[in-house]
């Protein structure tokens, strides 16, 4: 238990911030908490912290040379400048997903971090989850045989705030981009081809902007596997996060994890407890494990594991994926 | 128990015919299986069989007026012919699916016997199963709001022998049809639009004929339902068939059939029961039932609850499914 | 399927004599059941019946040379006298449990059949049940190890009306006994010991006839395996029958059989079936089993696999129950 | 977060002790751990911790004024005097079940903390599990009507080193007292009777000191509630920790919680993970939560929801156990 601590900054105090926030500082001892930047931080949240600054201004962060790495949790639109500048002060990075809904823009900064010799890590949480690791492992032992198809459950149980929607690149880039890397991170294989069939049924106001909020897609991965993705903005009942895996020789699955274990059973039916309600619960341990492999990395001068070459793939699948809904036809993956 | 017994002559001695022969001597009085007909009829299973005519010709089944209905479960390609026989006889016809391969042929049939005044029953069996009938009922009594997707899995167990499936019609039509079919049954919708991604992961020969042995299926529904199918031809571990249907207030699910209620814990691992193997133990209550409803539309003289019209919207379907798959993009489906 | 049918009386028509019969006629072809003696015959139920001469007077199946075997299911103070009967007139018998509340009776039973070489099957009908014949395969195969404990859940969903109560022998007797043959089926080993706290909590006459309506149930087997049985009369949510077993290296559980498939998930909770609702459902074909072993017994002249020597046992067992909550103490069984 | 810390000494450092060190440094801030004291501290273990003071005498603990409160892990023989040691410096305690195996010990316990006005809570964790909690609050709802049974599992995957059995006080007062505290957790009623039928299976040194590793234990609650209780020492497939409550409208199950959420199915079977090996994963909120309750008590000053009171209920149904082991019969437990 006794390590050496890292000193972080973060930047951006929203849903995520809290909850990074939350972990650190009440289950992560490894790192300690510096500092806060955000422009209008929650004061009803950051008045009971202990020892940390909170600034509303971005520069507290990168201005102390103490702070040898950053959370970054602000809008996306804004994680590319952040990074930039996090980078030029010798600062690890550790960044929400997407990053960025421009592939330049993340290549560039892998041709700085590549250059700076520093780690950016991006929150692709799911690849933390012991259950999707448990199918994986399953399925690289063999006991699948070759495999053949995928099917991906991604239901969020309510729909974000309109306002979120707007700025959050789309349901492909905000909510589906797990999926996507989380059939190349299963497979170790690159997405050739897509096709979304999308629809808004939950908020109208989204066919305006161009977005959906139900979506089934069709991919093809580079060695032939089938995959489909069922996915949902909102669908009341919990946060539904399932995985099949199905190869020549068997089926491998991960169902939800409910709240509770009961059941009551009465004459009418049997009731059993809500599946988790978001992925505040349902990936709880995963949060945290990707944190700890953050602090590993950098204590161990090892790259990260997960990084910004994984959401660019993710990225380049979820644009054509918004290009195969406005063709309304399959679209090959443009990898370059 | 005392019931009118409707003699019935059976055209086909597969292994489906067989199933029907069973069900019928042994658990279903109602009818009296006067004669089977087939080209070269199993010694071994028709020589255990009391009071049962056998013969090589189906003349001895056609020509026998004590015969009020015929049970055809002959290859595909020989129903049309023989439907329309057995309608000019005057007899009521139960046919297995998908009846035929042609749109015209089906449509003829439905002048034929609308002429005829006569009843032909298709034997779109999930339609009599009892867990998807309760995943219907609950849909309909509102309490999962308006629908917003539908998933199927569609798994057989075991891929047939190559000879069978050069004869099948292709994937499309000999397993996914059920599935085309289910989702008119489940929303009262027609099917809009079909993309069928498709691949050849078991049988390499299914190339050389443009058939697949694996295929995810998106599909819009006339009111914009989306739905999705994974279907494969053999995946081992039994026979996967499940049903999830999200909409505005929460998920309906039908799970497998086990085998067995058993569960055994050791310090490894939990092993629980095989899912049924084949529709044969998956579907034996709804074969039954699907053969006392179409006993009761005879009997009560009212038009079987499934026939040729369905089976016919489910062709086109297939069709549009073929198409896709030849020209790699979406296909609207023609109804006309 | 072509076999050699055996004739068949049935002698007593309440519920368990109605299912059977259904059974017979629907299900069981290799019998045909030629005549139905009752004192008062449902005629609403007869009368629906073909070929099956109804009678109130049981010398209509003995008296009758063409009936070989007998299948008894009135109530049980008149086992002892109808199948002493059938033996005289050299008629195989099927009887319902327990056969006898009295030690002598059976074993004066036991006497008679093996001086006529005649068979008397005993209806033990979860002997049959293919999910406990499983944990007995998983049992007996080694993978539990040494077995230590053994717990069965056993509950009816509605208690019977008061009249038949009265006259059932009490819970032990009519309820529990199978759970009594059960410990013996599974492991081989005789009960040694039994504990019974028993109380009234549903129907509080049964206090004025010294029965009660739910038990606790301790027994010890002769080799010291260590067993509980919770039982009660009625539980509403369904037909509560599981089986627990704990060995050295592991555990088998069997789990309740459930109506349906599905569940349901909205914003509250998961909603799933309903457990079976009675000994109908759930031992649907455990009934079936048993009559086909009958069956094959005589045809094959060799004795069932269950009969008197059985339900003395479990008798035996039921009896030092009932002497355990007379004294409120542990039992031992007398096995003489 | 913010919150006034709490200045805790530890008394104990085997394998719970550890886990409460790992609990508070790593996930409750709200105690600052100031001082370990043990006879032999684990050097591997304690050299990670940060600013905690480790030490080979109690005194170090019960000297240090800024200490408030101290957990007690110790062996159970040594709590009584640590206890009172604790008290008369005017420091709470955290005691770890049951305390002590002598009812005497307890009452003076709880004359002393009561004159004295400090706080002692017993650390009968299950009560702080949210999956009991849960049932506890669907019976009170009234949702099973009146109880009639309870069941309870309690299995340990793994017996303890002999040596440990020893000095345990034997299966009753060690682990089957969370079963008998969770009786009158849920219903509010005393146990009334008791009756225990134990054996050796496990480890035979067991019967030389009189104690069992396999226990089917029947009890009676004052109000008439008949309870069964399956406890084992060992079972390798995991700790078996259920709950069954058993009412006039239904029952209330609760399972075990599973390491994983896969399940792979192959031509053979379906496999599952195992369920939760021992308390540590189990019970790893309850843990947590408990010590937050301890933490919540002291701030607000006022009694902990469990204490000497109720672990002096248990150790009274354990000794009356203890008494039917020997008796070999029923015995009713002495409150006095």
């Amino acid at each position: 238990m006794k390590k050496t601590k890292i000193n972080v900054g973060m930047v951006g105090l929203g849903r995520i911030g809290k909850m990074h926030v939350r972990n650190i500082c009440q289950t992560l001892p490894l790192f300690n908490l510096k500092t806060i930047a955000d422009p209008a931080p929650d004061i009803g949240f950051t008045q009971n912290l202990e020892d940390v600054a909170i600034s509303d201004n971005i520069n507290s962060v990168l201005s102390d040379n103490k702070i040898e790495a950053v959370v970054v949790c602000s809008p996306t639109p804004t994680h590319y400048d952040i990074i930039k500048k996090c980078i030029a002060r010798k600062k690890h990075v550790f960044c929400e997903k997407p990053v960025s809904f421009l592939e330049d823009e993340i290549k560039e900064l892998i041709t700085i971090k590549d250059r700076e010799n520093m780690f950016i890590q991006v929150g692709l949480n799911r690849r933390f989850d012991q259950d999707f690791l448990m199918a994986k492992k399953k399925m690289d032992s063999g006991a699948l045989g070759d495999i053949h198809a995928i099917h991906i459950t991604n239901h969020d149980a309510s729909i974000p705030p309109f306002k979120f929607l707007k700025s959050s690149g789309g349901m492909l880039f905000d909510l589906c981009i797990h999926d996507f890397d989380m059939l190349s991170f299963l497979t170790g294989q690159k997405v050739k081809e897509i096709y979304v069939n999308g629809g808004v049924f939950i908020d109208k106001r989204l066919q305006d902007i161009g977005d959906v909020d139900n979506a089934i897609i069709t991919l093809e991965l580079e060695n032939g596997i089938l995959c489909s993705i069922d996915s949902s903005r909102q669908t009341h009942y919990g946060y539904d996060q399932r995985i099949e895996l199905f190869g020549s020789k068997g089926m491998v699955l991960v169902e939800n994890k409910k709240d509770n274990l009961y059941s009551l059973s009465d004459s009418n039916q049997t009731q059993a407890s809500k599946i988790n309600h978001s992925f505040v619960e349902r990936y709880r341990d995963s949060y945290l494990n990707q944190l700890e492999h953050f602090y590993s990395s950098i204590i161990s001068n090892t790259s990260p594991s997960v990084g910004l070459e994984n959401i660019l793939s993710a990225i380049q699948v979820a644009e054509a994926g918004r290009q195969s809904m406005l063709t309304k036809r399959p679209q090959g993956v443009k990898y370059e």
